[in-house]
């Protein structure tokens, strides 16, 4: 079985050129006709990425947000997007995902450019991409390998909350709370991405886990990162139906589907906007883990490995 | 079950910018930063658009391909792409596509910028995609709706190669011959589409099968268009190993995977590359066939309606 990262190395070697950033990064940046562009491109699968009998206008935003915010994370502004659409063989659910489509990109002022329409074997698990272009708002949108030894970690607000509303789903609940509102319906956080690109040294969205996002970070920035699980932000919501020990702290570091913006700054940085202090790189490497002062064993899956 | 037109007729609501050209052209255009660039996405699914048995590097020669015919189709220069790719669970299998995918970027002089690697339930029709951007040199790229009442319409090489390799691999025959590479290695006519760019009313390549994409062609504008089946160009290894009838012309008129240029232009126009006149434009609607004078009727299917 080849894994993800296997071949992505391989890829390494394909894409050489500056603007694909190495592939080490969520976004391509880059240069065109006097604009820097910052483009990606995620696919979701069913059973993986979403569940089969997730709304079809949900699904739709979903696919359009975790694209949007691998823009944010760049501090981009999305313009574009081109989609690949496997029909359902329901009119109604194609109907209901053309219209969850147009309420996202009208949200985000994006235009549908283009695309394709496929069909899948009758049974098969529905694949659908799609590819987000925008506009760089600074002359060199941060990327994952830029943080400073001595840089705080910070992310942007509530972890865990995905995570859980999937909990709640394969529970049984279907009425569409907050958690449950987290895991279907994400938001790209452009303008918090576009305010902290000013400051941020490195900047990535968290789309599988904090932990190992942060870790992803140290990695490509060749430091250690030491993270503090009690101060990493839960909602009230969160804590409400999951409840807070060290293994639910563990569960939304680890549980991915968050989409808050994980960044490094300087300890001394004005930040545009607020944000929650929940780690700090120093020369090194890996990831440490620290609550209330105390070291805490790294658990065995740092992030939902979806091979997405 | 929805089919591919009527999904794009929803689509159609929200692609409303004119760069997406109402989805009716193979690529969108899209004016940005003092550039116009040219996008297309086509995916590809194992068992419709390719083989399960198809070489991998094949496979991905023939995806980066495809997507830049279409580019080709709007006289753009590719200059970018992401991929979207399903891990075939083995991995001399992804090195091989990754050897492909090297092959034809460089063989275009195109850079991969990103895209996603998931992993698909196993067994499931692998999904591939890809994204592709180019470059237009004119200002305003040949659309599918710009054929003029008079106007001559020409293809530029042999029809009917790539039907043929499909047959001969059906057939049992693997060593690659010339109409086995036209089906699993086809090319996009990138300097074809640049120079007839500069003459061409309407331009778009043929994927699907002449009759059909000239049909879309006489449709998007608003005219009918006579065809000459006996002109239609055959190749000599098409004739050899197909034989030449009126079946086997309406066979290569409708088989698809051809990637010719099929384009409009004034019977007065300087050509500035060789290509066949293979019908005309007239005011009116349909499409009409004709072999040496007499009328031929329609075949029940024009192309290869593969929801592709």
């Amino acid at each position: 079985m080849t894994n993800e990262p296997d071949f992505i190395a391989l890829l390494r070697n394909i894409a050489r050129d500056p603007a694909a950033r190495g592939l080490d990064d969520d976004a391509a940046v880059w240069n065109i006709g006097y604009q820097t562009l910052v483009l990606a491109h995620d696919s979701m699968v069913e059973g993986v990425h979403f569940l089969s009998d997730d709304p079809p206008q949900d699904i739709a935003w979903k696919l359009v947000a975790v694209n949007f915010s691998d823009l944010a994370a760049k501090g981009a502004i999305p313009l574009a997007c081109l989609t690949s659409y496997s029909l359902s063989g329901d009119p109604e659910w194609d109907r209901r995902f053309a219209t969850g489509l147009g309420q996202a990109l009208q949200h985000y002022g994006a235009i549908l450019l283009g695309g394709d329409t496929v069909s899948q074997p009758s049974g098969d698990a529905r694949c659908l991409g799609l590819t987000a272009i925008g506009r760089s708002t600074v002359p060199v949108p941060p990327a994952r390998n830029g943080a400073i030894a001595g840089d705080f970690l910070y992310v942007t607000g509530a972890i865990g909350n995905g995570w859980a509303g999937l909990q709640r789903l394969r529970g049984g609940h279907h009425n569409p709370d907050h958690l449950i509102s987290a895991y279907r319906r994400p938001v790209a956080l452009i303008n918090e991405g576009r305010a902290l690109a000013q400051v941020a040294h490195a900047m990535m969205d968290i789309s599988d886990g904090l932990l190992i996002d942060a870790k992803r970070m140290a990695d490509a920035s060749r430091l250690h990162v030491r993270i503090e699980l009690d101060k990493v932000p839960l909602s009230p919501e969160f804590a409400d139906v999951i409840g807070i020990t060290r293994q639910t702290r563990l569960a939304a570091a680890t549980g991915g589907d968050d989409y808050q913006l994980l960044f490094a700054a300087d300890p001394l940085a004005h930040l545009p906007i607020a944000a929650h202090k929940v780690g700090k790189f120093s020369a090194g490497q890996g990831l440490s883990l620290y609550e209330a002062g105390e070291s805490v064993p790294l658990p065995d899956n740092l992030g939902w490995l979806h091979n997405g």
